[in-house]
């Protein structure tokens, strides 16, 4: 039916924008309904905005702009397949492009709450191309001619397989291009600040009592390698992301979608994106489980657990002044009390710690809501995607807010780090294998009660001498290598 | 200090709003810093913004309608108490109407991952509505004079003891003028609904395995009763709610507030806002936890939990329309797929399990923070109310959308229930108190092999004549009362 | 059916025990199956164990237990309504009395991840309960002659209705007979013993950093007004659970039972167990849903998100002994490390934090457990009632430790404590309403900065006198009442 | 000190067990304490009996096998290392063997919520292994000679690193030996048996409703897909546990540990299990954190969704008989109703979800817990290793029931099937590239109003011929591959 033009039409150059005022006709196969005029969204898309505004949570604009991948690459398949026009092909990329660029985010209006397949969105994605696209070659809007939403823009694709595909898309982008490169100049600053003190030795806390000695190089360099490896994770994740459901259609059968539309989309997505996206190799899988995201979550959460022990780990370090353990000093950013003069709190730390609350939060959403698919399809895809995105990007930009205004900021107390290693009984664990585990636990004992420091009461034991002890406790050859 | 002035200055009628570009200088215990010349926001405002621009999630603007109540109350007790000029009372008074009315709404820009006290959104509040003052009063914007931010607007309070009656307000309202008004209507909407079907008899589903039978007006009044029980918890949870930390000031000893503030500053926020909040009665346990929001966001869970189950009930009961359960005609409002022509989809039912899966992941968020306090504060306060406030929304807003777009819309397929109960074969139950369970069982299982009907498969075992099968196995006498 | 006997059999004083050996033949609906020749189980037991022997979480035995009651009070409603015969009536009550004595206890081996609706755990209860009265009574095991499982034990009943009984049953008993003392002597040992430090200043905390003082005894105090909040919780969540799903039946009909059976055998069951059971008003809510025990998990959740504060606080103030806060000393019930010698760990505070999150874990679980019920029936019944007990099990027991091992032997550290005070920089919060907040502040930021007092640095500051330093800034006056 | 010996005593033939009664004295650095004369263990582990017996959860067993190999090898490290006595070792090592074989499991007692280290579970190894192998070489239990707990059997370790590295040889042993075994047979099941079915064409499902068809084997497919990805991640996850603490001791610095003892015991408890585990690359990583096993966990979570959707998919599939899905027959394995005769329920598939519920949940915990480490010692581990081991088994052993006793015995009921097919009105996809979506949403349209087939409404629609219809209209057509 689309495939009888003959002479395709001029595209002019119209900038984005509908000049007119109140509202335009628009239909569906319900009928017709009332849109904005200013606006290219269509009858299903408003048909959405009526039945579902719901709360302010709107479809992340990360999908709607991978989404333009989609589309663009499915324009393309399909005039290389020669079902659709090239001309037709060309403007629907053009206004892709628009799509990709954020320059038509204001006609995606959507509420994430919405039908479970994300429909919706997808119907906004084809109402609004086609109508940009039938702007262009100066159609009417709303005439779904010369180009299509549904039989064009849309050919081929359903949203069944195309959300998902989108999804993976929106999902690896902003893995790719906001969160790594934060969480990798976290760990990196954190590697290199921490290096910074590698010879400062100081006492070591176990079950938040004191142990032996570290370095604080040593004490930041865990926090590097447990970051570091958090990542890994991240990355590893991307693996099953690369798949994508698109040339499933409906169901996963693929029905009407022409031969090959899987394995071609992908490789022109990849083509578009620069990333190593293919068609999965199981389209029911890929339409009936989202078990890719809900994994790739666990990894967000995965740095969201080592980056709370990170953020609790500093901002008990910093605490005091003079009532904690004060043996970092943090950046004041800002003033830490409307009622209490001079405070300075770790407001980076708490941050980062409620962000961290919230990704494991999100996490639980993701993991019900992947379990909840039935059969052909997985309907919960709006929230898990939503929730995907918002813990990506709060990481992302917890990580450089955390690096900026807090690591890099940070600064040791050393009077304070080295008075606590001196006065430390700990210590008496050098001499365990000298003397015995019971007779230095005495010791410690001992000295715990006088208040005494442990090489009286080491001396006072009679269990070594003065110069055994003097060799044998010394911090610095406490903390190894062994 | 604030309190040598004399002759109070007239309030000018200025309308909200700076007539200024660029930037200006605000000022606070860290030094200056520029602030856009157009916003009533200060220095510590300015510096929050930079430090903390964390995704997308703001404080939600609740939080400053709250605090609108906070300040006048606290304006007006300080003014009674005669700390406080009364005119200054006055013209923060009209400031926080502003406040309340949302018409400084933008003034409030802070996210919502910021100090874990809530801090920097206070003195958010206590700038805007300084500088407000200030211009009311004809003074320099940033002069903090003759309304100086923490003396005079923050006077007695601390953010430790306001944020947390701010949140607790904020919950309050969100509860009492959209979750529960909506919650209700959805509940009577069931129960009406439902009624309407009394005498229906449908086929009872346990493990989705055909049952006895129950009529579906039974059925729906056990939703509407889940969901009252649900409502009920909810309005219980408000109990806590009422108890306001303001008075207890920094740590909960009061330092700095007038004798009796906090009595005096929750009686006149329950004059202000018509609910009867009330002074907490140990100060300690109000600013160290956030228990009672924790308890109320349980009781938002239960009301998710409950809500799901009706969705999914519902949506499997609409199932079909030929190869599902078909029970129930949803409303349709909207094309069901994008390459499927024609199809009806159970939107509202699934937006409403992902708002539930939604609810249930924020309230592990508010678990899990709930948990984290230390001490004198817990400092996980932002995305506490933030996730709390999220939820009540989207419950609420679901709730209705639900109510409207579905249930008031649904209909019954009166020959599919008919026909499911005609063939059923678990009506043999009524005959178990008779030939007992065994042979009722045998009887059961020789229709199921056969498909033929049960009474067919009663009369062939010999157990039970034609006479007392129909006069026993009713369905109609088999849904009680009994 | 079973109403013909008239002459009936005398009860034999039989102990509990069953002489064989090998194997006894049993039957069901589905035919004849070995069973273990001295155990009183029957055929579905048996079956039950050959498929459902997934890891080692068995059905509690508080859930047998609280059957015991049902059972017995069906039998006595029956008697009472005539269609049990008294004698049976009589042996059925004695063996639920052993039941209930835990002397059955090892004839219940069945599985938590069994079916749905805990229908194997009912039959369980029925077939032990049935051959012991049958033993009793001097008939053949496994002959279910003259007291049949089904026709008899759970004559009037389903297990779709019992079994929610017996997890109300259970929970009432559980939360009363174990965790409410356990967790009230807890709440009293702290109230008390935080009342012996009344008058003993000390330095606040909030951010974990320096804040102004309060009193040791209102620290505590705070904890103790928590978790008296906390408890309060748990038993207004009892109100739900008083209602029984009894009379319900298979699906909320209460087809099968006689007339009034809900009421008669709630009314029963609360005169056996002395404790306010009633009918549930709606039947099909209570097969339907578990919300009441959903909302009782929550409380559960409340307590464990409060004992979580507690405990972290306590074992944060006990750290050191000298590079942490130090302020408390726990005892020390064991040796803390096995190559530390004399380190002591605040192993009670670790326990506890760990039972909390496993409490909120398990409460995670009964919310997703809670929301997946389908039409007549939750399905999810076993692991629900295990997840519950569970959780008030070990916050019981944990409550109990916590107290005797924890908490009745702290003690201050004096020294410590008072030193934090007087070198505190945040007292000069009490000079802010005397000379402003940013005069304040500015002093001290140059006490912290030079290492010096704040008096040195207030009176260096000129904004005032040393007299009216010293008048002004009291630790002890700082900390209330007002 | 115990260097000294020169003559190794002769290793006795003695079985396992202590023949005496009553209590022995055992003691520790606290002083003197009587434990059960019949039991190896001594001093720590019964003050831990006494302090912590919280519910009824036991330290996993699987730890302490996991332990007997990291003592045997400590042993072996130590003994080549020349600071232990070969026959020492050998004695350790001969123990280190019964533990590895179950036989002395009745010596571990200790519960879960315990020391956050583990420390009462390693002293509970170190003492039982101690008093055996006094035993063994004839000495007096309880003496600590010739063979010392901590001075030999724990000899260059810490709880703090030995625990973590019992936790990952536990959860690599469980992974292997015991889930992926089952999970793999499980996916092998469904491969096969879906495969049967490959040509079957069925209705396909999205949002519940009708759409078009698939093949039984492509449904299947499906789910064997994403079971095959889901347990590729547990495989994956094993990387990181492969990396072993030991050696790190006290807080990750290796002190009091031999040179090169960390390669050195990995490269030894390599050989003994046979899994190619190594030193962790970064102590204070793997001191500090547990992230390996909650991201091992995730992967867990991982394959209970997907296991959740699968069940719930068959379970649906097989609703009914009459009034349900009905597309799948269960096999019978037990009577499903106490009051329903002839009941037969989907009770693996609800077993199956409580169980992946219940994995979800355990993550939970698990999340949790890993974000609470302080400084250098993660103290939740005790509730992570159980909460990890208990999902692993529980899934495990579901995988196994849910293949044996569900998915081998499942039959399709081809009418049924073939049936919704014929009736379907979602058919006229195919005929949307033909004749637009619109004009196709139209007649499906039609067809549901008036009750009758898609062909007829299609033909009454004038847009198509019965020639055209008849020939784009295959089912069989529409199932691909395209």
């Amino acid at each position: 039916m689309t495939s009888h033009e003959t002479s395709p039409p001029t595209i002019l150059d119209v900038p984005i924008g509908i000049d007119a005022t109140g509202t335009r006709a628009e239909s569906d196969s319900m009928g017709t309904i009332d849109v904005p005029a200013d606006r290219y969204w269509g009858a299903q898309t408003q048909r959405s905005l009526i039945h579902f505004s719901i709360g302010n949570d709107k479809m992340p604009k990360e999908v709607y702009h991978a989404y333009g991948y989609v589309k663009k690459a499915a324009a393309r398949v399909n005039a290389r397949a020669g079902r659709l026009p090239q001309w037709k092909a060309d403007v629907i990329s053009q206004v892709c492009d628009e799509v990709i660029g954020k320059e038509l985010d204001e006609n995606f209006p959507l509420y994430v709450f919405q039908t479970g397949s994300g429909t919706q969105s997808n119907m906004n994605v084809n109402e609004v191309i086609g109508n940009r696209a039938v702007q262009l070659v100066g159609g009417d809007l709303g005439s779904k001619t010369p180009i299509h939403p549904n039989d064009d823009v849309n050919m081929g694709q359903s949203s069944n397989d195309t959300f998902p595909t989108a999804m993976h898309i929106a999902a690896i982008l902003e893995i790719q291009d906001r969160l790594l490169p934060r969480a990798n100049d976290l760990q990196q600053a954190i590697a290199t600040t921490g290096g910074t003190w590698n010879d400062l030795v100081k006492i070591g806390r176990t079950h938040l009592e004191d142990a032996v000695p570290l370095t604080v190089g040593q004490e930041w360099s865990g926090w590097a390698a447990q970051l570091r490896t958090a990542i890994d994770r991240v990355e590893a994740s991307q693996g099953e992301l690369y798949r994508l459901a698109a040339g499933g259609t409906a169901v996963g059968t693929g029905l009407n979608a022409p031969h090959d539309f899987g394995p071609d989309i992908a490789a022109e997505i990849a083509e578009l994106t620069g990333r190593p996206f293919a068609t999965a190799p199981n389209k029911f899988e890929a339409l009936g489980g989202l078990d890719a995201i809900v994994a790739a979550g666990a990894a967000l959460r995965g740095l969201a657990v080592t980056l709370m022990k990170i953020a609790n780990d500093i901002r008990w370090l910093a605490s005091g002044p003079r009532a904690g353990l004060a043996e970092l000093r943090l950046p004041a950013n800002e003033p830490g009390s409307s009622i209490m003069p001079g405070k300075v709190n770790p407001t980076q730390c708490e941050a980062m710690v409620m962000v961290c609350i919230q990704v494991i939060a999100d996490d639980s959403g993701l993991a019900i809501a992947g379990s909840q698919g039935n059969f052909q399809l997985n309907a919960m895809r709006p929230i898990i995607i939503n929730d995907f995105l918002h813990s990506a990007r709060i990481l992302g930009d917890a990580c450089e807010k955390f690096r900026e205004f807090c690591i890099e900021g940070i600064d040791v107390n050393r009077d304070r780090i080295t008075d606590f290693v001196d006065r430390s009984l700990m210590l008496v664990t050098a001499l365990s294998p000298v003397i015995g585990y019971d007779a230095a636990s005495a010791i410690a004992h001992d000295a715990d009660r006088t208040g005494g420091t442990l090489r009286e009461a080491a001396l006072a034991s009679g269990k070594i001498s003065a110069e055994d002890f003097d060799r044998i406790v010394v911090p610095a050859d406490m903390v190894g290598p062994f």
